[in-house]
Order: C-alpha cells, then sequence, then structure tokens
C-alpha cells in the first residue's frame, strides 16, 4: 500500500488537527496508507513518522492547535537534511505528503519534490489569512471569535464606565483580524497596516457624535501598526476618556475549532488526497469567491493578496 | 427626511440585531430616518414603532434572539389590518422597509407592497438555512456552534464511557444543521429529510470498525426524520452499545452571534438598504456561490433549494 | 517503592481528570509510585494498570469525563473477581488506592478493604451533588455552568417571541442542579423531588405578575419529578403561552472543568493522598460547612443529605 | 412606602447585576419601594435615581459588568455634594441604600451615615477578592474562569510548539487570581505580591524536570509584581525556551457571571436587604469559613486579609 505522510508546519491555528483527521480518513478511503509526521519539518529529518491508528485521530476534531505539533526548521534548507528525511519517507513507502501550514512550508516542500520528485498538496492555514490566492486559511474564524469573546468581555466593562478601550489584534502585514473584528465588534475606530487613519478626523467624529457625553469606545488595532500604545494615550490626552490597553496575544490563536474551521477544514484535506490522487505534484488548495480549488505553487507566489472589498469599504470609516 | 422602518419576523436567529444596527446605521448614513419596529408584523398593525435613538442600537451587536421581538400575525393576512399597518407608516413618512426573517414574512410583504406599494428589502435569516436562492441565512452559524459546543460536551461523556449518543437537532424539511454538525463533530451517523438511510448497510459498516470493541458513538438526527428515538433504540438492540438521546431544542437558536453571522448580517443589511436606496421594490439579500447580490422575491418562489454537494457527499458515507 | 493506583468509578464527572493529576503529582511528592487504571473496577479486575508517565497527566486538567474511563461492574459483586483484582494489585506492588466517584464506587472498595486490606481513599465525584457527608462533589460547578449556557441561550428565543420553556435538568432523587439553576436563571417555576408544588398556586402567582401581558417564561424541572412534559402542556393550557421542551441530557456532564471544580479536585486529591500516607483506611473527602476533612465510609452512610436552607427557601417561593 | 436604593460602586465585577436584581425583588418581597442609582457615588449626587420597573431588572441575571454603570466620584468627598445627594434621597422617601462595591466605596457610605444617619448595607464586589473580612468578593469566580478560558487557548499554541507563556493578571496587592489561576491551570511557576520567589531555584526546578527536553511551560504572574517582562526574557535566556507575553487585562472583568457569582450574589443580596430591614446600619455581608454573615464596617477595617492556607501551600511549590 502506498503511503502518504501528513504534517504540519509553521504557525499553529485552529482547524489543523481536524484537517489532519479529515486527511488521514480520506487517503485511507482510497487505499493508502496514512502516517503522521510529528514536529513538522524536523521531525521528517528527524524521522518521527508514525501509521496512523484509528486511535490517534479519533478524538482531536475539536482540540485547538495541532496534535502534531508544529516546528520551524532551518536545517531543512540544508541538502543532506532534506535528504535524510527523504530516505526516511522512503523506507516507509511513503510517496506523497499532505501539508498543512504556510506559504514557507510550501516554498520549502517545493524545494523537497524539486530535489526528490515527492509530490505534495498544500492546505493553507494560518490565522493571518494572508496567503494569496485563497480568501480563506485554516484557523482565522476561531481566531475572530476568540477576539469576539474577549472584546465581548471587554465591552461589558467599557459599558459600566463609559470608558474606552485599545484592543491589540495579531496581524503583522495584514490587518484582516483587527478589520473584521472591528466591523463584528461595533468598534469605533480601527487601524491596520493596510489602510491610512486620520486621527484628527477621527478625532472630529467622535466629538460630534458623543456632544460632550461619550459612550464607550472601542479600538481595535493591528499589531503591525505599531500605535497602539500611542492610541490608548491620545484617547486620554485628546478624547478625555479613560482608556485602556489589552494586547491580546497567543489567546487568538488556540480555542476549539469553529464549526467553519472544521468545514474548511474537511473540504481542503478531502480536496488534498484527492489532488495528489489524480497525479497531481505541488498544488495549494484554495477557497476563491466561493469555490473551492487548487493553484500550483509557483501561481500563489505570483498572486496578490485580495482583501475583501466590501470590508475595506467598512473599516475605511473607522479610519478617519 | 424619509422614513426606513425595520423590523424583524418569523422565528428568531442570531445575527438579528446586528442586522438591525447595521440596517438602521447605514440608512442614516444615507440620509434615512430609521425608525424600529416593535413584535414584527403585529407591531405594525399595532403601531408600535419609534424612532431609532443611538442608544437603541449602540450595544446589541452581541445578543442573540431580536430585542425587537418578532410573531407571526394572522391578522396581516387581512386588507383591514394592513390598511392599519400602512396608515402607521404614512403619518410618520417611513416609505420603506428593511424586513429581516423568513420567506413566509417576505411574502406578507410582497402583498403589501401590492396594497400600497411601499417597498421592501428582506434579508434571509432563519436557522434553517432553507430559503431558495441564498447559500446561508443569518443565524445559521450561531446554531452549527450552539450544536458543537453542545456535542463537544456530549462527547466528554461518551468518551469516559464507550457509550453512545443520539443528539436530535432543529431542521423540519431541511438538514443542513445536522449535516453540517454530523461532518464536523465526528459523528459516525446521520439522518436528515433528503437523504436515504440504510440501518442494515451502517450496523454492519460500525461493527466492521469496532471489531467487537466499540469506541464511542455519536449520530446526528434532524427533528424531521422522527428516527432519534427509533435509533436510540436500535443502536442499543443492535451495536449492544448502551445509548442516550438528546433533544437540543431552543439551546440552538440563541447564544451570542459568532463573527460571520455578524459580518453576513452587515452585509446583507448594507445591501438592504442600498437596494432600496435604488429604488427597487422587492428584492431578497442573497449570498450565492461566493457573492452577495439581490433576487426579487418572485425569483426566490421559483427558486430550488440547493444543499452543497460536497456536504452532501460527505454526509452519505454517513447514512449507510 | 510503594505504589498507589489512581481510579474513577460510577457516572462521570467534570472535575475528575484534575483530580487525577492532582493525585498523581502528590503521590509522586510523597515518594509513592502512582498507577493508573483504566476502565474503573473493571480495569482493576482485567488488568487495565498502568504506572504514570509524566505525559499521561501533564495535558488533562482542562478536559471534560475522565481520561481512564469509568464503568460499572457486576462482577467485582463477586469474590473470585475481587481476588483477581487483588493480584492485579500485588503484582505491581501497589498497596493503596484513590477512587473517584460515586458511593456505589466506595462501598465497592469497603468491601475490597474487608477482604484484602488494601486502603482506598473516596473523592466525591457526582453531577448530582447527592453524597451524603459532603456539601460538594466533583462536577456540580461545571454542570450548573453548563446547565447557565444553555438557559441563557434557551433565554435569547423566549425573550424574543414572549414565550415559555421548560428545561429538564438531571436529578433522579436530588434536585439540586434544578434549583440552583432555577435560582440563577431567573426562572418563574421550579420542581424538584424534594419540594411540594401547588399548580394553581403557582398560576395564580403568575396571573397577578403579567396582568394579561406575558413576558417570558422559564421553568427548570429536575428529572426525577417526571413533570417535564405535563407542566409544558399546563402552562400552554392554563397561562395561555406558548411553551417549549427541552431536555439537557447528558450537556451536563461534559465541558471543560470551571475554576472551582479544578481547585476542589486539587484539594480532594492532595487530602485522599494525605489520608492513605498517614495511614488511614477507608475515608471519604469531604467539603463541610466550609471546611475540608474526612468521613470514614461507614459514616457517610449513615449521613443525611442535607441541602442548602438558604437555597431551599429561594426554591419554595417558585414551587408555588 | 419606605424606599430602599440600591447602586453599585467602584471597579466593576460580575455579579453586580445578578445583586442588583436580587435586592430589588427581596425589598419589593418584604413591601419596600426599590430604587435603582444610575453611576454611582456621582448619581446619588446628581439625581439620577428611579423607581425601579420590572423591565428593568427581569433580564440583566445573565449580563456582565453593571447595568447601573459605576463611577468614583471626588465630589462625595465634599460635604455639599453628600448633602445633595441626601436631598435627592429624602425627596424620594428612600430611607436605605444598598451599595454593591468595594470597601472605598463602603467608607464613603459609612461618612454619609454619619452625616445624615442613611443606613446602608454593603455587598463585596471585586475581582481582586481583597476585602477584609470576606472570604469571597463577587467577581472573583467569573474573572478565574475568564482567566481559564485564555489559558487554555494559550495552552493549545504552547503545547503545539512546546513553548513557554508568560500570562499576566490583574491584582495589585493580591494575588489570589494569579494563584488560583496557577493552581487551576497546570503553570509550573506562579508569582505574587505576597510570596517570595527564587528564580535560581524555580530554574533549577524546571531543568531537573525537563532533561533537556522540555515541555510547554505556563507562568503566572499578578500584575502587582512588576515581573512579567522580566520573567519572559528570563525564561528565554535561562531555561532557552521560546517565551511570549500575554497581558489579559480588562477581559477578566467581563463576561456573563457565573452559576456560583449569581448564587452569592443572591444570597449577599437578601441578606443586604434583610439587614436593613433588621434596622441595622452599616454592615458589609461576608462569607467567611462557609458561612453567610454581616460584618459592621469598622471591624471590615480592622481585619486582616486572609488567604486560603491551602491555596498558598500549593503556589508556594511554583515559586521556587
Amino acid at each position: 500500500m502506498e503511503g502518504i505522510a501528513i504534517m504540519t508546519s509553521g504557525g499553529d491555528a485552529a482547524g489543523m488537527n481536524p484537517a489532519i483527521k479529515a486527511a488521514a480518513d480520506h487517503a485511507m478511503h482510497l487505499g493508502y496508507e496514512p502516517f503522521l509526521v510529528d514536529d513538522g519539518l524536523r521531525g521528517l529529518i528527524d524521522d518521527k513518522i508514525e501509521k496512523v491508528s484509528d486511535h490517534d485521530v479519533s478524538d482531536i476534531i475539536h482540540r485547538g492547535g495541532t496534535i502534531l505539533r508544529s516546528s520551524r526548521s532551518k536545517r531543512f534548507f540544508e541538502y543532506e537534511h532534506r535528504l535524510a528525511a527523504y530516505e526516511n519517507l522512503k523506507k516507509r513507502g511513503i510517496e506523497k505528503l499532505v501539508v498543512i501550514g504556510g506559504d514557507g512550508s510550501f516554498r520549502a516542500l517545493n524545494q523537497f519534490y524539486a530535489d526528490f520528485q515527492v509530490p505534495f498538496a498544500g492546505i493553507p492555514a494560518t490565522i493571518d489569512n494572508d496567503i494569496p490566492g485563497t480568501d480563506y486559511c485554516l484557523g482565522v474564524d476561531t481566531a475572530l471569535n476568540m477576539i469576539r469573546q474577549s472584546v465581548d468581555s471587554i465591552r461589558d466593562t467599557a459599558n459600566s464606565f463609559r470608558r474606552a478601550f485599545v484592543v491589540e489584534t495579531m496581524g503583522r502585514h495584514c490587518g484582516y483580524l483587527a478589520m473584521a473584528s472591528a466591523v463584528t465588534s461595533g468598534a469605533e475606530i480601527c487601524m491596520v497596516p493596510e489602510l491610512e487613519y486620520d486621527l484628527d478626523s477621527i478625532g472630529e467624529r467622535l466629538r460630534v457624535k458623543y456632544q460632550g457625553h461619550p459612550n464607550f469606545l472601542i479600538a481595535i488595532v493591528a499589531e503591525g501598526c505599531n500605535m497602539s500604545d500611542y492610541l490608548n494615550r491620545w484617547i486620554g490626552d485628546t478624547l478625555k476618556m479613560d482608556s485602556r490597553l489589552t494586547i491580546l496575544g497567543h489567546i487568538q490563536r488556540g480555542g476549539s475549532p469553529t464549526v467553519r474551521d472544521r468545514l474548511m477544514a474537511s473540504k481542503f484535506a478531502v480536496g488534498a488526497v484527492e489532488s495528489l490522487h489524480r497525479g497531481e505534484t505541488c498544488n495549494i488548495m484554495i477557497y476563491k469567491s466561493g469555490h473551492f480549488g487548487t493553484l500550483p505553487i509557483h501561481k500563489v507566489a505570483d498572486s496578490q493578496l485580495e482583501m475583501d472589498p466590501a470590508l475595506v469599504a467598512m473599516c475605511k470609516k473607522l479610519c478617519k
């Protein structure tokens, strides 16, 4: 029986576990022998590869993070370590790979294919939602709902005191989490790397709105803006509201996967195994304009990240 | 200033409150005066209509159900009561309606338009996800996540005892909630009105799988199958597993709206106000194949409900 | 090194896993070698006993149910099977037992002590909170909070429709879950096996309160009353409100243990290991009037279950 | 009918809303006319006092924060403003006060009693759990469970990467939240203002435990230690683990009150109204050694804050 190995790589994201389960189940369904790689690329090199037992994946669909753990491996950039990885696969009859992670991981496996012709199928998973070519990456919906719960909790206090809160979300280059959170939490201010903001104009808008009787105020700021501290002080100084800063940090990465993440995980995983089964070699699973499909890795690299224009339009009102 | 009235009608669903807020905000943004109708069609007749104050909608985005309450009204079938409703609107200068609800409500307002030429825009909201012409209705994602939390809780017990659980979800004619829940909770059995099932074949599949050592088992059954009790006993008799029945009931309707429901609510609501602003008369907001759009009410009536084929394929494996 | 075996027995309850971890940690701390018994009494007989590795318990504190699974075993009533269990312990040098479960399990181990002089310490765990001699059993707080989330969700719908809901909780002989839930969810009606109710008087009270304009209504009924169906119809017939029945079922058993259950679990578990370390033989851990202590099993059997009188007083207002 | 006014004051805490409801209900039950004061002491001065309608409190039991809002008022230190407050009460026939808040608020009302002989009953509410004389303050259980959810989410990521996380909780002088969270989240390090720590000894303990193969590591630090940043770097430098800092901030204050907070709120509130009804003047409600009672305000001031010794003992193992 031909082997398919399943691994997670790069930053962890909710939805990885249901994707592991669905990939293993569908591989078995199509007559493959599924294997699990522990510790990502590092585990490929260090031979942490085991056959899937039913027990391994029967109770993981609801768990956050990844049971396979993940890692970032510098050694994989060197041929000798990739060769070791290849030999670990070969001796077990593993001829195909499913990798759940970000585009850095996909590029690493593309190089691996160039070296040893081991085809892979990539499943996009990162809470930043910043992989070009796909509208959705696993983990985003769960991250958004974790942020929602935190902001709804903060709102209880904000409302009790007519106070302002600045909430910093993850997102170095991509403000998707901050934008979607701002629109869905009734925030009055949103700052993300992609959009220009105008504090004078924001101040004027809120002064007109509050007419001297400020309600509570929530501002959502993406980490990549480096503006959380400044905005927090600005609200105190300019709007004369007591303002508190909260940095959500890794709370956003965890949590039991939402139904949407579980469903997307199933579809991506079935798609990945099908792609390998059809003999395709270096494809990334995508969800674009409402449709599932695949995109060769070199086209992902050429794609531009496209932000939902309706969401952008709603956020622009919160930047000025 | 021209008035726009916003109302909820039919069964309540999470996402109604953020839709109310977004519709009121966008109406104001376009220069309309927004009103809120309490108690649905009944409130139109009984004149429970008030101008929106900022206070009314500033803190509702995270609440389940509908702050406007809803109702089903037989009186609205009679011309004299519709006339009363019309006069209530007219005396306030309300010339347009946004209605958030199901297709029964849309048909009622279509008749109202035929009588008095008051245009409306409909926002689909029902946890059954059974309005033809749109892939998504407000409330579905929240309902699915409420079911998920319940099933994940039951799983803790199931796993502790190697026991079986039959979980009945809502859904009289449409098994969407049950299908999506089955696939995302690792259920082994799924029964919905749309798909044929074969208990003999299910029994055989599970006997082969368990080989005399049954793991825990979760079965998801849509209300409309009327099979929950029977299946519960069948598992005990045929699979020789201790099986327990849970009927989720109205737990599924409530809960704070998820981010997806809040985001869809915003987009549907902005779309509805824009549609009225363009002078359109009896349009329903839809989300179809990944795109937002509008559909005239008469085309909704003509549409067939289309179920996601990938989801159906995954469920068919659980029906036999 | 002397061995201590840890097991769960009877119905599962949240808090069992943190108790397992705390007992294993404290046993190690005092120089014992901890073992885990899988499958409860059945596992003792069938020799499912393993040394604890750090990996086994390092990540279980937040999981619902019990990782050791539980069971009810009729074979344990027979001497020959208890002898087999004894030999399984003896060959591993296990001389003491920590059992987490209900009073049935405690009695079984008391017999085991009479036969083979293997001392045990019992940790009360059952969501029914019905073990005499202790005010608290593990799992109760988590169960109450699971019920709370369900009832709060139902309340969203109830409030949207001015509708009534009857919610059935677990509890065959003991109405603690129903009473505490009724008081903390703003229910208007509560029915439990311990308290008499008077439907005429309830009807009169609510008619006066609603004055023809009923608000929403929540009624909490313990399973053991067998009154859920009847009350549901009675509300429709007598109060003329649309009423829906929800049966929570095993949702109440699961869920991640609350902080209170984790904290009580730690204290009970440390107490259990300390009790065995002091050479005590058949003690149950208790929490009584705000203090932790131990009670010999024969005194548990003699104790009366005492219900919190302040809670009873608050509930009596909801029974008439 | 004699009036009783209910107010919240100081920092907000979950459990304030159920306490408001229970106090209003019980005041009515005993024949008083209940009033609600908006905005705390400031609202007393500025005459924001209204009769309770059933609508006001019928749907608040499950909401975080306080519907009455809270405030800190410097003006209340001046006699003229207290006089204004007194006249606002007098003109409505309000002769008694229930205040839900911290000891600063209690002292302010004690002065108010000295001035105008308006008796009050205080309900301790602060997530810091630092009011002497009582073992429990409203809001603590909810805060702990909010922290739990955040830490459990972080654990998903920590576990995926064998990474360390430093989590800062609230608590300037009192480390109760941090201590209870550390013990119930399986943390390996806990730092609070009350306990000395020894980083060398902690390092040695963890090096022995991990033997070069570190598992994930969670450290909980109370705000008042000012050690979060330092510890985060120390873990990287000394234990050679990748470590991330999370500052929970006001997430801890919000969230729907847990059952324990709702139940304590009911009992404290009933106790407060009963105390006033008996003619007592400046009593604080307490829960001490498992019993509810009252303590005159001057005795609260003289009391020492006592920390649960079993909890302290468990934490001491995490400080060295």
